[in-house]
């Protein structure tokens, strides 16, 4: 049985996902070469127009009009290990911040004209209701990873339906395309965890400063974060690979809900922008249910945190926008959607050599 | 005299160009340390909102809602040296792509939602009419630099005014955001002598492979570089850093208008986008007219040309957008114009953590 059969038969909503279109994809770039321009000028942008046409099978892909932004939010048990010097209620504080319209991502998607969508996947505490907040809260947090499972397998498979629910309901409603944000004190732990345990990398070279910490709790965090994968190893020793294991043992709620809103968008053919660190750990996570979900993700910044790293070069994705930002909520991935836009109206608009009456080069 | 008084005197059309505001610079810095987010989290976007606010004085600045591009075109006398592989006609009808709307900065500018206008400042024939088309022509094309000075004294300062008129006309239209880009077959060969010229870097250096030409023509286009600039050297031995002379000798119609444009700009405290290699060789030259203008300048894009990254250096500034893109037309700083947008956006829209009622981090 492939990978992608054995996440067909645990998500049994989930269509299957199919390869992107290698014909459209070699369409595309001859496409770009009768374009107006020399050849390759519009550097990534054209690779990334390509990408457009594979994931739609369209050549010229469309233009995304409808970009959706899901914000999800959970509490994490590992905080208690003292790795943030941010209070465990300022999750739930941002959350009604993110309802409010108030948070940097609802400022980045109104200038990027997409939707905020904030979804409750675990955090601690019962939350106002607001017309922007989904309640689909699997636990209020997660267990301490350090000393336990962070939550059950059950647990895992829930935060998975939540964020395949999430995104088919966007797309439902008419999204063309995704993005995948967070929200959760303590996160850039359960993340670096995620990402060292799926790509095998040591927890010194996964750790950063998340938020904002000081040498002292850094290296806090590198232990908390090797005890945290030596245990689950001890318990798993034939399956620490296996991402419903990972997930259990070291992950997070927000983090398998962004697996399951990924694998949702690649069921459907739709690209999903991803974000940094806490939405990376989610794509290694999808990516090690089915590889092909990878070709439908595009990588929207480059976050400054280690493990953000580790995770584009596993995945091997090339970010659009690297501008040293560390915040989180899809606020990088946001600040992508216009450059994937224009990437596909590059495609649809522009004159050819033919038709403009432009003078190839010489040779 | 100051240098920017004697900018002032040799273009009294120009407003005087003042330092931006170090304390809106500040304040600004100060204004994002209360809005909610960690410290510091939205990195290059927040330094580009101070200064967006040191520009305006203004904090929040001003959310730039009228953004214009400025394509200027010009052909070059250096083609005649085979250092292209494009044939000189091209920039005439890439100028008719323009005007018809067909090329990626037409399709780039919508997007973006800026305007496009395109400015004859030396093409070789006389152009069709058409609405978005401006004609300025100082001379048709520039004479062989690597033989000959590229254009006159008279000549060099008129094509800084045809920049300096297209963007005072753009501001006057309502423009709070400038775009300059460039159409001009061989360009990058004055582009690249003006930036060896004015930062005292040696032709190797600078000289890149343009539109896409092979090592052998590569070879050759550094032989015409180094020709040109020793050719200068020896007929200004003592003011070959003096802009007039650099634009004189070495330099393009359009690069001289670029610099106008820059000044313009600055002299109305008004931020503008620097595109790749062209544009930058302009904002040399209007550095080298008054240092001041720096501060007023917005890095787009990194381009792959060699020449680029010594000016970005030369010039202090950080690029936003790193694509790969080596296209010119103002391409690259109008895939930037959204993140300008949302720099300041998330300045004047972001709730502050009193307002939101978010817990500050301990310590």
């Amino acid at each position: 049985m492939s990978p992608g059969e054995r996440v067909l038969l645990q998500f049994p909503e989930l269509d299957p996902i199919v390869a992107v279109s290698a014909t459209a994809h070699a369409d595309a770039l001859a496409h770009h070469d009768r374009l107006t321009k020399p050849r390759g000028a519009l550097g990534r942008l054209e690779s990334l127009g390509a990408q457009l046409s594979a994931i739609s099978a369209l050549v010229p892909p469309p233009v995304p009009q409808h970009p959706a932004i899901a914000v999800f939010a959970a509490d994490h048990g590992v905080l208690r290990e003292g790795v943030s010097p941010w209070p465990q209620e300022v999750t739930a504080q941002m959350v009604a911040n993110f309802t409010a319209g108030g948070a940097a991502i609802n400022v980045l998607a109104r200038q990027a004209g997409a939707t905020v969508a904030v979804v409750d996947v675990g955090v601690v505490g019962d939350l106002d209701a607001a017309p922007t907040l989904r309640l689909c809260k699997v636990r209020p947090g997660t267990d301490n990873l350090r000393v336990a499972p962070a939550m059950t397998h059950d647990d895992a498979i829930a935060t998975i339906r939540v964020g395949i629910l999430i995104g088919q309901e966007l797309l439902a409603a008419g999204a063309d395309l995704l993005v995948g944000g967070d929200m959760g004190i303590g996160n850039t732990t359960s993340s670096a965890a995620v990402i060292a345990a799926l790509t095998g990398t040591p927890a010194e070279r996964v750790t950063g400063r998340g938020t904002g910490i000081d040498d002292a709790m850094l290296g806090h965090k590198i232990v908390v974060i090797r005890d945290a994968l030596h245990r689950m190893q001890t318990a798993h020793p034939d399956d620490a690979g296996d991402p419903l294991v990972v997930l259990t043992e070291v992950g997070g709620l927000e983090i398998g809900a962004l697996a399951g809103f990924y694998l949702a968008a690649a069921a459907a053919r739709i690209p999903v922008i991803v974000d940094g660190v806490i939405a990376l750990a989610g794509a290694c996570l999808a990516h090690a249910f089915e590889p092909l979900v990878a070709d439908y993700l595009v990588a929207g910044h480059r976050s400054t945190e280690p493990a953000a790293q580790v995770a584009l070069v596993w995945l091997e994705l090339d970010p659009l926008v690297d501008l040293s930002m560390r915040l989180g909520e899809g606020s990088g991935a946001a600040l992508a959607v216009p450059i994937v836009q224009a990437a596909a109206a590059i495609m649809r608009d522009m004159a050819t050599f033919d038709s403009a009456g432009v003078s190839d080069k010489a040779g």
